[in-house]
């Protein structure tokens, strides 16, 4: 194969960032002051502002420059796809093997392992939807076996609105938390930590240009508010969330903390891996107009769970799914979202939910694997495990294979949990 | 009486804002740039950035007259309530009738009617809780005639997490929402404007001083980081809720439009109106330790919801209740928001839930003084209302009075109900 970039890095095949995927984040490097904008290029970062610095992104238009200089991709976000599109492209042509650049750019590379991943805007709003339709029917199962999905599942994309300040980035490690629970429904509530502690495998998707309060999102447009994908790890205390969240929903069960993978990969790095459009089931209703519109797919998205327990010298996998499979498209939950004139900006973050598929094998959250906690999953080693352990480590995957093409990768979203307090 | 002021409209016993009350706001004036920190005193403002320019402040720590200067109260909450009483008692000692210095400050008052008054601060996340037993009880006997509280209530003081983006402040008028509704559960839901928009009379706190991520907030120390009050109107498209809130709570049917009112009112100011703690009904759960360290009460506030038609020229009294018969106080309410390690942070809102009495002329929303609609209510010019139509404004005021003492007011919290697009 013909090497694609000087950096050599980026032409393993299997590397998560080939010089197709350029993902942005937010990093801080070794001796530098404040954060700034990158992408990933193989085992290293472009640092963007020092790009603009070098003039070395002279060819895009000076708004775009002015926020590549930013400590957060918000400015970015809000100037619209087209922007974020002409910096990688910019980049990429720089990138390239038979670029003539190279000594230019070269001084703005940085080794990954010399920096920090910072979460890469100020999220303002965070909502969590529940667009996977086998977790739906998994968790309503367990709690009502003869009804599990409500009667506005397949018309409605359900969602709810959750705590942006708790977002951490890959790698931040969490306490266990304390919570009201009622295991005993004859004796009173508890106060003390989690017994019940659970990942969440989530696709994260990032507003780039926003809506103004009172304006709808068409469906057909809902994609070019949508600057790019990352991974959430919904961290769920269950049996918090078991007694707290009737009538008005979870709370406290969730937002202790929610992790989210460093990398935000652009739709135009996706483009080659859309899914044929969501077939709904003979019998499903049809989505109401207003969502749609849109004929486009999903992203055919492999997904990952990985845990490492404190006796392990290296994680296990607890499960392999597909993004594909979902009921509802981030393009319908963006168009759903806005359609009372709720007003997205640039940095929210909405997820899609646990992503399961119809095996046990794809199931996305403990909660699923060992149904409620009573089928034990027994590890390699040995271990046990219905939920998480002190000193367990949760780690997701994410990435797009397709013949002929580079594979594009997310990175890893990764998680420690601490002992309670 | 002696005047206390030399700002005459402050001296008025009527006024919402004598120098006892001083609260904080963000206003822009006319010809002037930025918006800028303010305490509302009679019918004006003191421009306390105007104070800091011409160095009236220096008593005050610097980093306190920094965070005076900046275009939102954020820096300043997050200083604690000690940096927020310095600036008031700083600024009171200066509109004393007695004080020297009148020539030197009265400079940096601007009349009201000259400002527009801003969302104060940079409103991170928005937590709306459900405190008010009342309400609970009502709207859950339309729902379950025979349980209307479900078991959970009297030990977890219920609350969701809200949408910061759009939150308005008072005066802003805002577009009837479409969605989801299903009148009819026989035939497929339908999409298009709510015809079941309600209002919902709420108190709002900010947070000052925020906690780290993972440590929780004791109860005794809770209204430490309760930075101020204000008005909250969490409206409502009752037929958006019913249709899509099962089972993760309230979304779309909430996140259109938040209305507050403009002005933060200090819990100092508020002290002399404390109530009696809340005695629990005979047989009602003692709250668990983490609620219960604090024996204070929380505050005797009169709140008041008028409504104005399009074929009124004055707005009429819909309701009038107290803030004192919630059932969890508003500390109770920081504890438990913490009580899992999740960090709140300056400027962070916390809303009560609807503020409703036992009597009918003290609910909080039209959905309970029309019992979901069925029970219409006729107003004084002959007209009628079940729930709110298009030109519709809704006017929420509130206040404390005690004799002996100034009487403290919230302003008012308003808003107009504009016609669908």
């Amino acid at each position: 194969m013909a090497l694609k970039s000087w950096v050599e890095s980026a032409n393993d095949p299997a590397t998560d960032f080939p010089i197709e995927n350029l993902p942005f984040g937010v990093f801080r490097g070794a001796g530098q002051d404040g954060p700034r904008i990158g992408l990933a290029i193989g085992d290293h970062i472009v640092d963007v502002a020092g790009c603009y610095d070098a003039g070395l992104l002279e060819a895009v238009d000076e708004l775009v420059q002015a926020a590549c200089t930013a400590p957060g991709l918000n400015e970015l976000m809000a100037l619209g796809n087209d922007a974020a599109r002409a910096v990688r492209q910019t980049v990429a042509g720089m990138l390239r093997a038979e670029s003539l650049m190279r000594s230019e750019l070269e001084p703005h590379l940085v080794p990954m392992a010399h920096t920090e991943m910072l979460v890469p805007c100020d999220i303002g709003d965070y909502t969590d939807f529940y667009a996977g339709i086998h977790h739906a029917t998994n968790v309503g199962s367990m709690f009502r076996p003869d009804n599990p999905l409500l009667p506005n599942y397949k018309w409605v994309p359900i969602g709810y609105h959750g705590r942006s300040s708790s977002i951490v980035v890959s790698g931040t490690a969490f306490r266990r938390p304390h919570g009201q629970t009622r295991p005993d429904p004859n004796a009173p509530p508890q106060f003390g930590p989690t017994r019940r502690l659970d990942y969440e495998l989530e696709v994260g998707l990032f507003i780039g240009r926003g809506n103004e309060l009172g304006e709808r999102i068409p469906i057909e447009r809902a994609e070019e508010h949508a600057f790019g994908l990352c991974l959430v790890n919904d961290w769920s205390a269950r049996d918090i969330q078991t007694w707290e969240y009737q009538p008005l929903g979870p709370f406290l069960a969730k937002n202790f903390a929610t992790t989210i993978s460093p990398w935000i990969v652009t739709l135009d790095a996706l483009e080659p891996f859309r899914a044929a459009p969501f077939a709904r089931a003979q019998g499903d209703p049809q989505p109401l107009p207003y969502l749609a519109g849109s004929q486009r797919g999903g992203f055919d998205l492999t997904l990952e769970v990985w845990l490492r327990t404190p006796a392990m010298s290296a994680p296990v996998r607890l499960s392999r799914g597909s993004f594909g499979g979902m009921y509802w498209t981030m393009a319908q939950l963006v168009a759903h979202h806005a359609s009372n004139g709720c007003n997205l900006e640039p940095g929210d973050l909405l997820a899609s939910g646990t992503v399961s598929g119809e095996t046990k094998e794809s199931r996305g959250s403990l909660l699923e694997l060992t149904w409620g906690g009573k089928e034990p999953l027994t590890l390699p080693n040995g271990e046990q495990r219905t939920f998480l352990e002190d000193g367990d480590e949760v780690i997701f995957r994410a990435y797009c294979e397709r013949e002929g093409y580079a594979r594009i990768g997310f990175g890893e979203c990764r998680g420690v949990v601490l002992p309670a307090t």
